[in-house]
């Protein structure tokens, strides 16, 4: 066709609203925005060519293709803005600490909620760098952005790219190379250049350090290995943070406030909730008394919705012996994460012993101790069983990464017909838990085998039948869902819920798992209607996730405020003074009689002193009592936010707060109503 | 003075009723009790002589003594006679395998529930016993019985003891008259000969075997290492039982059979209560549903009663670093009960760790986190903590001795001035704890430090002050005790409740102990009135001792029929026939509302069936439900045990079941009313 033939040498281009241009060969995306307007070419930050994330001054190929332009207000371009912001503070480090600077490797972070970006450099000898030298560093980047530098691509062969290095003597990014060429050794490597400047980079990157804007910060300083391995030389790492919105940034600086202010292992210690102990061990978590009411609370609140729901209650050991975890599977695949192995003498006799990393074997025991009909399905065992894995001691940190922690978990033994059922009767429970403890924003991901990889255990049809359960459930619950290729457990396809917490942080707490697997390591059994002996299907399951890690995030989402339900002092009644103590004492009977957490203030303090203090306990109603309550047979009320409620008889006042308990909300009812 | 003289080759006696006697010199107690009456004579088992228990055939020495004649009434004469069946059975076992078997020790046992003597054997090579061959036995010892056979005292030194022996080929008696040489090396030694067979002991015995009577049985043949240690040879070990009177022969046997048939282990599998596996290991229960229902409610049930008492719960790992049981002195002194400690690779620099054997370092971890002053004193931490010790499995046995059982623990720290009335405190709470369960019948035993004994820590004037605040508590509240050196904790004396239940064994359960050592060695503070820094005495309590060893007392006591409150189900539906069914679902509604464990039983059988069912699986109540109870809104009622209760309206089952299950009785209240 002649048509055709002409346009070999041009570039057609598809627009996302369905319109077309023409251009000549060589052109690049910035001319397809210019074709559109002048304001979005402005705008420009990158492009999605053919599906691809590319530079808007890269040439297009000849031919066809669709192009969308991608300015700020596109997801993508975040990422491009941070890349562009690691290359322009690389370049700022070295004018201020010469060029024999060596850099390694200088990411964006998405998914960090702290960070943006980061770069670790190696220092000339002598030098370093320390927090107070950030500004200054800033000050450096500003410069770069106000001169407005272009970012160019350069596409260099392995040993054009090694000569490069080497005469500006990047010896870390000549280890890199290297490594590349032993993966794909005749690879094209892409660089880019911002003047003096030039890392290897596969881009896209903004068209010129201009566009990078003002809204950044360099947050911290930090020591990091060269590849992560102590073994290997300690680089500084500079982490900073960029925005294309000042105003987003501000946000970004004031929720990191936030997050300090609310950090559970600080507030863990001031509210007396729990305690890490060097001398008990690093991740074995003590619950101090308030921390213990919330576990006991939250965990007999959940036992009611187990019963409710057809689940039986079981208790087992915390040891068992090491042929248990050799027929799991756990003992081998495990086994860099556990405890060591309890060995016993010679000539006693008896196999070693294992602290339990999970609960399952237990459970599959108390399964198989009894002959099962298809009538006896599913059979639902419960346990907030205590786990312990043996973390490595520098991932730890306070409640949300321990050696020791409760799963409140279940092992669900069902007929293949019923687990789909039973999948999304789970699925319902953990959106009742969120929903209860008020996070309502979450993501689902479903976590897939890796097919690559040998550490699944179990047959590959077993494998395809759970992936399919369980993608059916999602969809029949219209649910929004990842895919995750390498997140399964090594014996099954599951779902995580990934909860965002009040300051924007996500957290895997909830997750439904499906297995096929363990029942046929165990050789578990049940007559079904044809009186033959058939396979269950197991589903390991736990709302919350864990109590620690789940009540972790649960002080910081709260800010140490729990709702009245969950609250270790529900209410604090403050005499005005000593003449009322006997009336106080009063209240405090009434208050306990109908089952409320009660503390009496009987110090000698002043009334200010005693609502302060209890507001820092963030007790949720304070009761004055003075002269006029006892009077008028009333206490004035006060909660640790909303502050004065009035005065109101005892009765009320208790009424009310069986009310908010029984409800389980978090907000006041005293002030609300 | 003459008359004085004239007495010293004579003897003098002195009765209990404050009469006297005079005898030639060489008069025995038999003498004297045919001084008092021919009968008495007859009815002679032993003597009281000064105190001491003696034969009644024993030459008296010259001069004054107090005599009290034993006859089959008193305390002490049971292990006379039992003693004596002992040599009679070897007696009988010589005459039957030949005189080449040697006999190694026979005691009396009076504390054993099932046996009353044993003796150990090593039969000539080629021979063995088998239960079928006691009756053999028995009556090869009721001749020896017929035969009246005098058992002649007979004191040897040890040369011409240990002659003796060699010549009739005793070779474990010669090992025995070694051992007891080395310590007292020139000790008398006395045997008793009957006819052909010579023993060593220390006596008394009955004045001759026709004594023993008919009131005595051979119950079972088991092996047993010579001197316990299994590196020994096995011997053929009979036990045996004997009384004065066949009535009591024959409520020991039904006794026995009694506790057969409440045997936790056997109820404990059929009720559906707990499960022992090997696949698990040995000593380690899982408790399932049905026996975790009671678990938990005696549990809640307990932290009810601490909340009220000012206790605060707390959670704490079940491993803790060694350097932590070092500190407690658990570590050397428990270390042969302990499971293996868990050793890290060398370089890992961490200590390693040990699963915990108590929970009281943790307590006092969390007692340490926080300055304490005495206005915060006494602090009552309580946990339901689950320890860990490694028993021998020979001397596991279901419930009652295990590897992994719960402490309902606590451990109260206060000051000196305050122990007393805590102690009293916890002595009340044991006390509920016990008649809300039902077992009121106990005694109680104080452990005492053996002062020769290296294995007690801390300074003897704390041993002292902690024996005198127990001993000042039990006699305030007039409490019949007894007192045990050698009985104490490691750190501390102890009050223990021994229990006995309704087939009359005891058990020891509840415990007090008081420790002024702990503190010491974790160098406890609190500030005192007068500013300066205190020591805290501690109390470590547990009122039930182990949920699992409790439990396991209670199903045997209960004979597994569990009171309303406590039984896993508390009211079988059953309905008379399918068209019924409605109205059954209907009725469980009713009683799950109000909170009530039920079962419907919808299965197609006869309703006979189903009432057997129910009864078999012990579940209180019954609501039988027909055409009549359609018709009229009822149910009929049935108590497992009490049987038919009527007809009543729903409402006022549900009532009733709520009164009986509030009241923690075990009475039925419907059929009581």
């Amino acid at each position: 066709m002649f048509f055709g033939q002409c346009e070999i040498n041009m570039v057609t281009i598809q627009l996302p609203d369905g319109s077309k241009q023409s251009h000549d060969s060589g052109a690049t995306a910035l001319a397809v925005a210019e074709g559109i307007s002048p304001r979005l070419a402005s705008a420009a930050i990158a492009a999605d060519v053919d599906g691809k994330l590319t530079d808007i001054t890269t040439p297009l190929s000849d031919g066809e293709h669709t192009v969308r332009i991608i300015t700020s207000r596109d997801p993508e371009a975040l990422e491009v803005l941070r890349h562009t912001a690691a290359h322009v503070m690389a370049q700022a480090v070295l004018r201020l600490y010469g060029n024999d600077t060596q850099y390694s490797i200088g990411p964006a972070l998405m998914d960090d909620f702290q960070y943006g970006f980061y770069y670790d450099f190696d220092l000339p000898e002598g030098k370093s760098i320390s927090a107070d030298d950030l500004p200054k560093i800033e000050e450096e980047m500003a410069k770069i952005i106000d001169a407005k530098i272009p970012l160019q691509r350069v596409e260099m062969s392995p040993d054009d790219a090694k000569a490069e290095m080497k005469k500006i003597g990047q010896s870390y990014k000549i280890e890199m190379i290297d490594d590349m060429l032993k993966e794909t050794p005749d690879a094209k490597l892409s660089f880019y250049r911002q003047g003096d400047f030039i890392d290897m980079c596969r881009g896209p990157h903004l068209p010129d350090t201009g566009k990078l804007g003002n809204a950044f910060k360099l947050m911290s300083v930090a020591g990091a290995y060269w590849r992560g391995d102590e073994n290997n030389k300690m680089l500084t790492r500079i982490y900073g943070v960029a925005f294309f919105d000042k105003k987003d940034l501000a946000a970004h600086v004031e929720r990191i406030e936030e997050a300090k202010k609310r950090d559970h292992r600080v507030l863990g210690r001031q509210l007396g909730l729990f305690l890490l102990d060097e001398k008990v061990g690093p991740g074995l978590p003590l619950w101090l008394p308030n921390g213990s009411i919330i576990r006991m609370e939250l965990e007999g609140w959940l036992r009611g919705e187990l019963l409710k729901r057809g689940y039986q209650p079981v208790h087992t050991p915390h040891i068992g012996k090491l042929d248990l975890w050799r027929t799991s599977g756990h003992y081998p695949y495990y086994e860099h994460g556990l405890f060591p192995t309890m060995n016993l003498a010679e000539g006693e006799g008896e196999d070693g012993y294992l602290l339990k990393p999970m609960n399952c074997p237990f459970h599959i025991q108390i399964y198989k101790s009894s002959q099962k009909s298809y009538r006896d399905l599913p059979v639902r065992l419960s346990e907030f069983g205590q786990v312990y894995r043996f973390e490595q001691s520098g991932e730890l940190s306070g409640l949300t990464r321990v050696r020791g922690f409760t799963q409140d978990d279940a092992h669900i033994f069902c007929t293949p017909e019923q687990l789909e059922a039973e999948i999304e009767s789970c699925v319902d429970l953990t959106k009742l838990c969120l929903a209860t403890l008020g996070l309502d924003d979450y993501r689902v991901r479903i976590g897939l085998r890796d097919p690559d990889s040998a550490k699944y255990t179990g047959k590959s049809e077993n494998w395809d039948l759970a992936e399919n359960n369980i993608r059916r459930v999602v969809k029949k619950l219209d649910m929004n869902y990842t895919e995750e290729p390498g997140e399964a457990a090594f014996y099954g396809p599951k779902i995580d819920f990934v909860v965002k917490d009040c300051i924007g942080r996500e957290w895997q707490l909830g997750t439904i798992q499906v297995d096929y697997n363990l029942p046929e390591r165990f050789d578990l059994e049940y007559t079904a209607a044809d009186n033959a002996s058939h396979r269950p299907v197991m589903i390991h399951r736990a709302p919350l996730g864990s109590p620690e890690r789940f009540i972790g995030i649960l002080i910081e989402h709260f800010a140490g405020a729990f709702p009245l339900w969950l609250a270790p002092v529900q209410a604090a009644v403050l005499p005005v003074s000593d003449k009322f103590l006997n009336y106080a004492q009063g209240v405090v009977r009434a208050l306990r009689n109908a089952g409320l957490r009660v503390d009496l203030d009987d110090s000698p303090d002043k009334i200010g002193a005693k609502i302060r203090r209890a507001t820092v306990q963030k007790i949720p109603y304070m009761a004055v009592v003075g002269g006029r309550e006892v009077e008028s047979n009333t206490v004035a009320v006060r909660h640790r936010t909303a502050g004065d409620a009035g005065a109101m008889s005892v009765e009320s006042f208790v009424e009310g707060l069986l009310a908010e308990k029984i409800s389980r909300g978090s907000e006041p009812l005293h002030v609300a109503s």
